[in-house]
């Protein structure tokens, strides 16, 4: 059988994990990195692989079956998704929750037109976690949702933090609570206010001679990224930095807490433990990206997110092999 | 706009649930029960509610929407599934994992005769564990893949010990073993024999004068059942057996280790604690219900089974609601 040739757009972490991971799917192979850098800037780790610019895309039409999407939300995909999905099937992990409804209907149309599909907003949240969230709330109609982020690093708040006058570099770890987990676990579909859901820390790299107790002041009171949490600051020398927080591991926990009719307490909980946020987006960007493939050739266009497609379409298995050995 | 009409077949503990559950999902309403007992035998919850025999299906074709198939695996799905398909949109919780594949295959081609589509082998497991799996193994290629059942009665377990001579009545607890499902979260891909993953508690009523050691003995050493495990035996009188083991609670995990192509290491874990088996079951019943409907509403015919179903299909949401509110 043909390979699934994937083409990259967008070289940063995400584009670099998905390359390496290609070579974890027996049936994909990697056709292409586009980029907006000047290409002869980009090494990748394939050999003689082509590299060119995202303006030349429509000349590998014929040469990529999914575009993976790595740029990011903020400023690139809102101009790149559309103009990918006219050209190719894509796959992406757009995550600017309230733009979701804009973005899938930009992109539906632009990959209706192309004959096209597009999936977007995967990943793990969006993505796996959406997907949970739906599924649990499906089985058990009455209950209450919780999501829990963490351990791990949230690059929005990190950046909102080096954003901060004194403050050279800066990781900020987002921390679920235990004690609010177990509650969780417990089944009794617990109230929980955000301050008992979740600590945040921040390992911080003053300037020579900042003010580190107005930094960490700064910190503690920034509305909407901090104000509402427990906040610890931990002033950490740059050396420390590079050593100790160069990994960005994440994870979280999906859970439900409901009632069946007769009173019958359930407790549903699905939870991932990453020591790489990008290697795992990767991963699971590609489970998709095979889905995009097999649904175009089946026919079924447009914009997809992963309530849409059946996880069948996600594995290397044959229908007969999932019912076989997985059902 | 008009609710989903649910036939339930087999007025057992799970269509019992399933009567009960329709009430929590606005979209469904029961139309009638089909029994292989005497109708009249059938006292339902429903004030008025049809009742009538399995034979007299045909007449009912009309006015069952989707028909949830509520009999055992053993003798009547094999007969009852195929019948009913060939009538109704049906769903159904077939858990002989090793004629799957052939009870698959019997339905696809009676409901694509029928025009009708026919969701076998859902519920827990097979079901959410299956589909679990398939997503798991798909999103983290390179792996391993866990099951832990329980804590939980094991209706076939229980069974085995009922058999033996001198046992007046019994229920099996399959328990995980605390350790082993810590070794798998910590992600380092354990090699665990079966010994090691469940141990097993069985309950017995002895009869009057019965010999317990020889009992306990017998149960510890039934091959495939006990054998392999850990077993205690604990006996109990009759009284104690009624108060205290009556419930169905069940549950477990579902989980995988993995590594990524750079070498970093990512755990995955899916788990459901039902206080009673049967009444989730039937709430998971319900849901793909709905996915039956809405896909032979599409013309979307034939034989499927969770991996052929998008999430989007099992929930009361919208395409709409469910990107702007669960992704």
């Amino acid at each position: 059988m043909d390979k699934i040739r994937i083409g990259i757009v967008g070289y940063g972490n995400i584009g670099k994990a998905v390359e390496k991971a290609i070579g974890q799917n027996a049936d994909m192979e990697i056709a292409a990195i586009l980029t907006r850098r000047p290409p002869e800037l980009i090494k990748p780790k394939t050999q003689g692989l082509q590299v060119d610019l995202i303006d030349n895309a429509l000349k590998y039409r014929d040469q990529i079956d999914v575009a993976v999407l790595c740029s990011g939300s903020a400023k690139d995909l809102p101009e790149q998704g559309p103009a990918m999905a006219a050209i190719f099937n894509t796959v992406d992990s757009y995550d600017t929750h309230a733009r979701i409804p804009q973005y899938f209907d930009e992109l539906d149309l632009v990959s209706r037109n192309a004959g096209k599909t597009a999936v977007i907003s995967t990943g793990w949240d969006p993505g796996l976690f959406s997907l949970l969230r739906v599924i649990e709330e499906s089985v058990l109609p009455v209950g209450s949702a919780y999501t829990f982020w963490g351990p791990g690093v949230s690059q929005g708040h990190s950046d909102a933090v080096r954003q901060l006058e004194g403050v050279q570099d800066a990781r900020q770890y987002t921390i679920p609570i235990k004690a609010a987990v177990e509650k969780v676990r417990q089944g009794g579909e617990p109230q929980l206010p955000t301050r008992e859901k979740h600590l945040r820390d921040a390992y911080v790299v003053a300037e020579e001679g900042a003010d580190r107790e107005k930094i960490a002041k700064d910190i503690q009171s920034m509305p909407n990224y901090f104000a509402d949490y427990e906040t610890k600051v931990i002033f950490i020398s740059q050396a420390e930095m590079d050593k100790d927080h160069a990994e960005m591991p994440h994870g979280g926990f999906v859970m439900r807490n409901g009632k069946t009719a007769e009173g019958y307490r359930h407790v549903i909980e699905f939870s991932l433990k990453l020591e790489s946020n990008p290697a795992f987006t990767a991963s699971v960007l590609l489970a998709y990206a095979r889905a995009a493939f097999r649904m175009n050739r089946e026919g079924n266009i447009g914009a997809k997110t992963v309530f849409d497609i059946p996880a069948a379409y996600l594995s290397m298995r044959t229908g007969a092999e999932l019912r076989r050995e997985m059902l």
